[in-house]
């Protein structure tokens, strides 16, 4: 089994990792961490044991060669890469599983390849890139897997028993999209009101960013939810994807805009990727997590104000900042 | 891989066809039926094309010995039989899934095993006993699979491989128990008003007998379907279950409901399995489907008043006929 791993952050490295780690022929394709891992191999720090790993490093995908498995947690703001990343790892028979966030990614993969090949997989883990080949594991870490547009094959239930001997948690969904829905109802106020925090409550709630432009610090999930204002507001943001979901078919209860609280809440002080993204200067991923959802809520007719007002100001952000957002 | 299978009625002959039909070893349980089973072998008119299929047969499980799987399709108002015939069927790394109706069935074998040989599925399917070894599959076939009281283990993911191999889709989740009332939602209101209305309309909304005790016909699927009473019963019962099933901590949305009625809609005239065990004469799984997801609502505190006056008239038609309610 040759597993290759496309987009080494935090996710990428960490499941890779714990594959390299049961002893898999893990490669990892590598840019700006390539001398770190290949000198140092990955060091986690996780809530559940430290643990090392020492997957083989490439800087070129045709180092690597055809896989079994591609693994791809790149940021979706990179997917324009993916023509060029992914031809050299790919043969007829291989297992395509995006770990990346929001919407549009397995059809980012099946324009490319058949949609036979293509799988996706929701993460739900904490976890946060500390340094060069240094991953933090913060808590959770269970992933579900699911084929694109089709019922689970033999290949999905081998993949999650490879997973789950790596220490990797899996189920196995016969409705990926659904559950593509159900991360987004914490993504889209935990991702995007943590930004939009730095711009302010009104800001947040009108979609207007102020006009004097100075932005305060983002709100990690702790203070989003110790504040009732924001609390209501990120309940508000729940309910609204909720319903778009339901508009498209998709059973997600309200109740789920609850339980995600009450787990978050259990999560402590959590910086969510798009906060760690805008400290850093990194572009937002604005498409995937905010602006697709927004166009599916605008064609399944639902009214989605808050979703609308957030997509609006972290556009302005974005624009404001110098990363004019990205569109199809 | 040695596959036994305990109780081969439409279930349990059904999906132990399916995986004797893929060349693995299973060897069936049979009584009333050995003889034509062991002659004939087992014929299914599947609505995804017919097959044949000859399992080993026995008539006592200590013929059988120790297996790696038992699947286990008895009719629940047997499950007082499950202390008999397992044991011989059962070593230290045995999996015991049990593919029964309702609530209580998980429980009942880790009360003789040891919790961590015990695995559910929840089948959605359509499937009747037309004769000895002959298994009419009508509609579906997906099963649902999960561990009872943990998260999914690696062998969990072998079994659906092996299942979906053998051509029965599957989906492997997290948690069992939620599956388990998302299908009573449809269990309790199809088995029990299907039943109920031979006492007629009144009967079923009221939970009275009436004095006459002249009974006319079970209704199937679509008849319930096709009148409006019945139909808005069949939502209020859906509604109840759906409020406890919440009530329990599960995620299960109202929309569920309607989700439910629209596919049975589809499935033309189905009789339930409760029909034809009324129909046949035959004690009815009153205390898995009914009884218990009773208590549970009455544990937390929801107003059930359909589902329990569906459970009173359901017992007084069973004690009328002479088949007093089994109490644990």
């Amino acid at each position: 089994m040759k597993i290759a791993v496309v987009g080494c952050g935090a996710v990428g490295s960490y499941y890779g990792g714990r594959l390299a780690h049961a002893g898999l022929a893990v490669h990892f394709l590598l840019r700006s961490d390539y001398e770190t891992v290949r000198r140092q191999g990955l060091r986690v720090r996780s809530f559940q044991g430290d643990f090392q790993a020492q997957p083989a490093c490439a800087r070129f995908p045709e180092q690597i060669g055809p896989s079994d498995l591609v693994l791809i947690g790149l940021k979706t703001t990179a997917n324009d890469q993916l023509p060029r990343l992914l031809p050299p790892l790919v043969g007829p028979a291989t297992a395509l599983l995006t770990l990346q966030n929001g919407l549009g990614n397995e059809e980012a993969l099946a324009r490319l390849f058949p949609v036979s090949q293509v799988l996706g997989g929701r993460c739900f883990v904490c976890l946060n890139r500390l340094a060069p080949g240094l991953i933090h594991h913060i808590a959770h870490g269970q992933i579900v897997l699911g084929e694109f547009q089709r019922p689970p094959q033999p290949r999905t239930h081998d993949l999650a028993a490879l997973f789950t001997r790596a220490g990797i948690p899996c189920s196995v969904t016969d409705d990926l999209a659904r559950t593509r829905w159900e991360k987004l109802v914490w993504n889209i106020p935990f991702n995007g009101l943590g930004v939009a925090a730095a711009a302010g409550y009104e800001a947040a709630a009108s979609g207007q960013l102020p006009a004097s432009l100075a932005l305060g610090p983002c709100l990690p999930t702790d203070q989003l939810l110790a504040d009732s204002r924001w609390k209501n507001l990120l309940r508000r943001l729940m309910l609204e994807v909720i319903q778009t979901a339901r508009a498209l078919g998709f059973d997600v209860p309200d109740s789920l805009a609850d339980k995600h609280i009450e787990r978050t809440g259990n999560m402590g002080a959590y910086r969510a990727s798009t906060l760690l993204d805008f400290e850093r200067g990194l572009p937002l991923e604005l498409d995937s997590l905010f602006l697709e959802p927004l166009r599916q809520a605008r064609q399944a007719n639902v009214s989605v104000p808050q979703l609308a007002a957030l997509c609006r100001l972290l556009e302005a952000m974005e624009g404001a900042r110098g990363h004019p957002p990205v569109r199809e």
